[in-house]
């Protein structure tokens, strides 16, 4: 049976972790689909194929610096909290696809953000950022060709914190942030600052750049769109673009991945740990086998499935098939935890052989910036 | 009839400029009158023999210093925005009056709040910078014994406030600068930065400090004096100490002075406009002359009067004889002025010769911190 049959067969393999409410984000908040760009991608990330990435800001002058090869930058970041997890490795391999691409590359150690947050000292942040500098590296990010930078050793973003502060009103922060301390609203306009750097003549000027994000950092990315149009006559600012994608759901099948709920792994857990964590994960099978066999299983609702969706079967056709034997009975859970363990401490193991040998390099890439 | 019995006459020629409630704030905020310390100071200022600096906060501190000849710090600064005028004067000759004594010198260009609070673009500022220090080498602050910089090239300050950030509530921030952007409670922070940055270890650590400010400046010190309390640990900082003067009134009588009013002049006047500005300053003066030789005039309230007490009759004697003068009625408003103009023309027309050699040196000084 050819696969072309199998892919009529089934609804939407790619249909996990669906976003509560799709056309309220497109209607009331501006966020535009990004299927209808798909095509014209030229060389689509698994993301992009697999509607991971569901949304966009702007997208379109990315896609076109993309197709006349022209500049372009791709910013991200991460708050030196702790070691790398699924989470975490998504938008890892987001701006590693647009190097890929020929983005001009900015990465972001949030450490500013870490201490004004999450209460992290600054000399705790900066061995965990050698850590998930290493990571990066190990991924394939290629450090010549990207700025990768700690935030509180980073004067222009420091800069353009207080530049921007003045045009950010209380009522603007409190409805982004709540009701918080200064320092929390501080790092939100560093955090701006990150976004808009690629576009200072330090850096060769306004340029289209794409900030790749989960869907629970957008009003971020409209904070920051919003101080690049008050800011747009003194910088000539492009507005920063944005690719959004879904969230992944806990191991316990719970909306989010939860420290205290211990319901996801991190990619320096013990072997045992991850094989424990995924074995007692909640599925989408049914009470009995009986009954899967009979009715099949459910993986739009299974972080099992997700895992692979999102990370770990990189063939389309092969994730299809998962998706096939699943719906139809054929792969009952236990097989599926057996398999997914397998490539998930594969993938590890490989990884952390990877990133032994770029810590040095880490640490020095992250000292140069002292 | 000899001094003494003069000094017996006047009821208190340094009573003009009268604080709303002295008790209250002794009471209420913990601020110490400075008349008790008086006796044990080395060499007093003019404004400390005649009370217009009337109050501190552990002023105690600094005192010893002075008198064991121990290592003490001044800072204080400047909001770029104008000319110097009579109240910038004061905080000038503070920090120059403490120089001489000895203290570490630190002078901020408060360039960052320029631009929250004023909205004056740092390419402004800096040209007010220049003429600033250029006022100050002219009113004899040694630059070989100080640190001039602006807050926004102190990457110090500016960090400082970042760590600060943390410890900054809004509501305090509300109950100090009221409901305000997020962009002047940052520069509230970098100020905060400012009067501890003598303290680091680069200008060689924890020392004594005082900051020598108008009463409306005392929130910044105990925003700071709290915030100082609370990185103790991390820092060693020993709480900074104030000392507050009165502020001066307008030459129209009212509390204060202000740019719309036009009812103070600035040391760039024109020597016509200040004659003027002085000739048509409201006084304590009686409604007739007649009515003037019999009861004497008013000191208390007058702005003509309070402009030599406060600048220019250096002379105890000399201002308790006005006083006397006027509180007698042999000294009319007319004259009283016309002699006025005489002194600050002469001081004007003397500290712009002085000044106008100052400015290469001041532009220098600045752009060594660029």
């Amino acid at each position: 049976m050819p696969q072309d049959s199998n892919r009529k067969t089934v609804l939407d393999p790619f249909g996990t972790s669906v976003v509560a409410d799709y056309e309220r984000l497109y209607k009331e908040f501006g966020i535009e689909p990004f299927k209808p760009l798909l095509s014209r991608m030229p060389n689509p990330s698994m993301y992009i194929r697999r509607g991971i990435i569901f949304g966009h800001r702007d997208f379109d002058r990315i896609l076109n610096a993309m197709r006349k090869h022209e500049e372009f930058a791709v910013l991200s970041g991460i708050k030196p909290t702790g070691e790398f997890h699924l989470g975490t490795l998504m938008t890892a391999k987001e701006i590693i696809y647009f190097q890929q691409q020929g983005a001009q590359t900015f990465y972001c150690i949030a450490d500013v953000e870490a201490y004004e947050d999450n209460k992290i000292p600054f000399e705790k942040s900066e061995k965990t950022a050698v850590d998930n500098v290493a990571d990066m590296l190990a991924l394939g990010l290629d450090p010549k060709r990207a700025y990768i930078y700690r935030q509180s050793k980073e004067i222009r973003v420091k800069d353009l914190a207080i530049i921007f502060g003045r045009a950010a009103t209380l009522a603007t922060m409190k409805a982004i942030y709540g009701e918080r301390h200064i320092g929390l609203y501080l790092s939100a306009l560093i955090q701006a600052g990150d976004i808009l750097l690629p576009q200072l003549e330090d850096f060769g000027g306004p340029k289209p750049t794409v900030i790749p994000v989960g869907i629970d950092q957008d009003p971020h990315i409209r904070f920051t769109r919003d101080l690049a149009q008050r800011f747009q006559r003194k910088y000539k600012f492009i507005l920063p673009s944005s690719t959004l994608h879904k969230l992944m759901k806990g191991l316990d099948g719970s909306p989010k991945m939860s420290k205290r709920q211990m319901n996801y792994f991190t990619l320096h857990d013990e072997p045992e740990t991850i094989a424990e964590r995924i074995s007692n994960a909640f599925t989408g099978g049914r009470a009995t086998i009986k009954e899967q066999r009979k009715l099949g299983g459910v993986p739009e609702i299974c972080p099992i499935y997700e895992n692979c969706l999102f990370h770990f079967v990189e063939d389309d056709d092969k994730i299809i098939k998962t998706y096939h034997d699943c719906k139809t009975g054929t792969l009952l859970c236990g097989e599926h935890k057996k398999q997914t363990i397998d490539i998930v401490l594969k993938f590890v193991k490989e990884h952390r052989r990877k990133k032994k040998k770029f810590r040095g390099k880490a640490r020095e890439i992250l000292q140069e910036k002292q």
